[in-house]
C-alpha cells in the first residue's frame, strides 16, 4: 500500500521545532511501517523569514543551518528572507500546520495569526504554543469544528504527558470533580533543590545555568506557565471557558528554606499546583504553592516529573505522570498529534 | 440534531454487567448531551438464558430481577430461558456486543463464541472479558480489522485505568523499552495489609470477606490475572503476540511477614509486578513478586491503586495509576469504549 504523504509547514524552529525535525528523521521508518505515513516538510518559518519547497525541505539541512546560528531564510534555493510566517502558511500548500513559535500572552502572535490562516486554508493545526490557546481557545476550536478540521495540542500541558488526551478521550461520560496539576517542571526542579538545601536564589541560578529556567524566569516562577496549562485543561477537558484573568495565581518567589523545612517536618512537600474545583456550574481555578502530603499522587513525584490528577465520579482518581528531560517530549507530542490527525 | 441510537446486546450480567446497566441509567443525559448518543439494550444474556426486545429492555427492570436472584430469562415478555448467549448475539440485531461474561482461560467460552458471532454479524465488540483476548487476540483483532469493525477492551487492564489507550494512542511512534504493571488489585491489597502486620492467610481471608478476593483466589494470588493483563498489553500495545505460556509467572503465596519486613528495612515494598522487557525483536515477559524502591512509580502507590509504567525512547517514562473501589471502573471503561466506537 502506498504511503499517505502528509505535507506539513513548521512555524517556529526553536528547541521544540528542532526536536520535531530530529524526530522526522529518526522516526521516518517507524511512521511508514506503523502508520503508513510519510511526512513532507513543504515550509518552515522562523524570525529570519521563510523557506518554501513543494518537493520538501531536508530536515537535516535545516538543523544544520540552525546549528550554525542561521535561519531558515538561508535555505539554498528555498529561502525567502523577511517573509512573514502567516504568508508561509498561506503559500505552503500544506495539509497541517505545526505551530511551535514562542508563547506570547499579549496578543498570541505570530502563532495565533498562523493558526487562523491555517484553518481558513482548510489545514489541520497541531500546536505546542500555549499563547493562542490561552487567549482564544473557544474561537479556534469552533473554527476548526465548523470546517471539519482538527486542532491538536497534546504537547501544551506537560510535554509528552497525555494530560489533554486522557481528559478528552478516556474520562468519557465522567463528571470531573477536581483536577490537580503539577505541570511546570522548572518550579518543581527549584523546589526539589531547595529540599536538598539550596536557597531559592541558588536553585534558580542553577536552573538557569542548566537551561531549565529562562533568563527571565517570570513565566515559570510567578506561576503563569502553570496557569496557562490550567486554562488549556479547563477549556479543552472540562468544557469550561476559563480565561487567565479568572485564575488566582501565586508563584514560588516567596518560598523560603524555612517554609520548605516546616513542610518537611510535617511530612509534606511544597509544589506549585494548579487546581480546578467544581463549583456550581463551573470551576474555581487557582495556581499556588501547595503543601502536599508525601502520599499525595503529586507529592510523591520526584523533582523530575510532571503530573496531573483527575478526580472523577465513575472512574475513581486517575493520575498520570511523566519523567522526561529536555524539550523532546513536547516535540514527540507534536508528532503524536500529527499521526492522530490521520488516524482519526 | 437527533441522537444516534446505539443498539447493544449485553452478555454477562455479573458485577461488571450490572455496573454497566447502572451507568446506562445514570449517564443517559450525559451521553445525549455530550456525545449525541442514546443506548438501547436490545438483548441481554446470562446463565439463565436470554432476553430480547428490539424496542429495548429496561435496565432498571433487569437490575431488579438480578437483585432478586433471578436471571434475564425471567424478563416479562422478552425472556427466553435456556437460549445460548451466542444465539442472542446473532438474533438481537445490535450494533455492538458488550461482553462481560466470566473469564475462562480453558477455551474462552462463552465469551469467545459471542465475540466471533458478533464480528461475523458486523457488530463492533466491547469486552471486559480477558479470556478471549488472552487466548485469541491476534485472530480477533484481524477479524475485526478485516471487517472494518472495532474491538475495544480498555477495561481489561486495570478497570478504568487507560493502560491500553495510553499505550495504543498516546505512545505514538515510540519504542517501548519496558513496561511495568501492577494491575492486580487483590494482591496489592493483600500485600498492603501484610505491611500493616497481617499474615498472608489473615489478609487473604479479610479480602475474601470484603468481596475483594474470590472464594477461589488462585487467579489473583498465583499471578494469572496479572499475567492475563500483561498478555493483553503485549499483544495490543507492544504488537508482540505473546501467549500465557510465554510468561514466567510466580504468585504471592510464598510471601511471608519476614520478607515484607526485610523489604521494609531496605526502604522497599513487595508488589506483584508484570514486566515486559525488550529483548531482540520481542519482549521477555514475567509476573513475579518484586521488591520496589519507595520512589519507584509503582512502589510509591497506595494499596488501593493499580498502575502501569511505560519506559519509552522519545516520551520519557510515563506512569498512570488509578484509585478506584469496586468494579464500577471496569463498567465505566466499557461505556468509554462504546462511546469511542462512535466517536472514531
Amino acid at each position: 500500500m502506498a504511503d499517505r504523504i502528509v505535507r506539513i509547514v513548521l512555524v517556529g524552529v526553536g528547541n521544540v521545532g528542532r526536536g520535531f525535525l530530529t524526530l522526522m528523521e529518526m522516526k521516518e521508518g517507524v511512521l511508514r511501517e506503523r502508520y503508513g505515513l510519510q511526512l513532507a516538510l513543504v515550509g518552515a518559518a522562523d524570525t529570519s523569514g521563510v523557506a518554501l519547497a513543494s518537493e520538501g525541505l531536508d530536515p537535516a539541512q535545516l538543523l544544520e543551518l540552525k546549528a550554525k546560528g542561521r535561519g531558515v531564510a538561508a535555505y539554498p534555493g528555498a529561502g525567502r528572507p523577511g517573509m512573514a510566517a502567516a504568508d508561509a502558511v498561506r503559500r505552503a500548500g500544506a495539509d497541517v500546520l505545526l505551530e511551535a513559535s514562542i508563547t506570547n500572552l499579549e496578543d498570541g502572535q505570530p502563532g495565533l495569526g498562523c493558526m487562523e490562516a491555517a484553518l481558513e486554508q482548510g489545514m489541520h493545526v497541531v500546536t505546542a504554543n500555549k499563547g493562542p490557546l490561552v487567549l482564544a481557545y473557544p474561537d479556534l476550536a469552533a473554527k476548526a469544528k465548523a470546517r471539519g478540521l482538527q486542532l491538536r495540542f497534546s504537547g501544551t500541558a506537560g510535554g509528552a504527558l497525555p494530560t489533554v488526551n486522557i481528559g478528552q478521550r478516556d474520562l468519557v461520560a465522567c463528571e470531573v470533580h477536581r483536577v490537580e496539576a503539577a505541570l511546570n517542571g522548572t518550579t518543581t526542579h527549584i523546589l526539589g533543590r531547595m529540599e536538598e538545601g539550596a536557597t531559592y536564589d541558588e536553585a534558580l541560578a542553577e536552573a538557569q545555568a542548566a537551561g531549565i529556567a529562562e533568563a527571565d524566569p517570570t513565566l515559570d516562577v510567578d506561576g503563569w506557565d502553570a496557569a496557562n496549562k490550567l486554562v488549556i485543561v479547563a477549556n479543552s477537558v472540562l468544557g469550561y471557558p476559563a480565561r487567565l484573568s479568572d485564575l488566582a495565581v501565586e508563584g514560588i518567589r516567596g518560598i523560603t528554606p524555612q517554609m520548605i523545612e516546616a513542610a518537611r517536618a510535617e511530612g509534606k512537600r511544597i509544589r506549585l499546583i494548579g487546581t480546578a474545583e467544581r463549583e456550581g456550574e463551573g470551576y474555581r481555578l487557582a495556581v499556588r504553592p501547595t503543601w502536599l502530603d508525601a502520599d499525595h499522587p503529586l507529592g510523591r513525584m520526584s523533582a523530575h516529573e510532571m503530573g496531573v490528577v483527575y478526580h472523577t465520579d465513575i472512574m475513581g482518581v486517575i493520575t498520570a505522570t511523566v519523567a522526561e528531560r529536555g524539550p523532546l517530549g513536547t516535540s514527540a507530542a507534536m508528532l503524536r498529534d500529527v499521526v492522530d490527525v490521520w488516524r482519526s
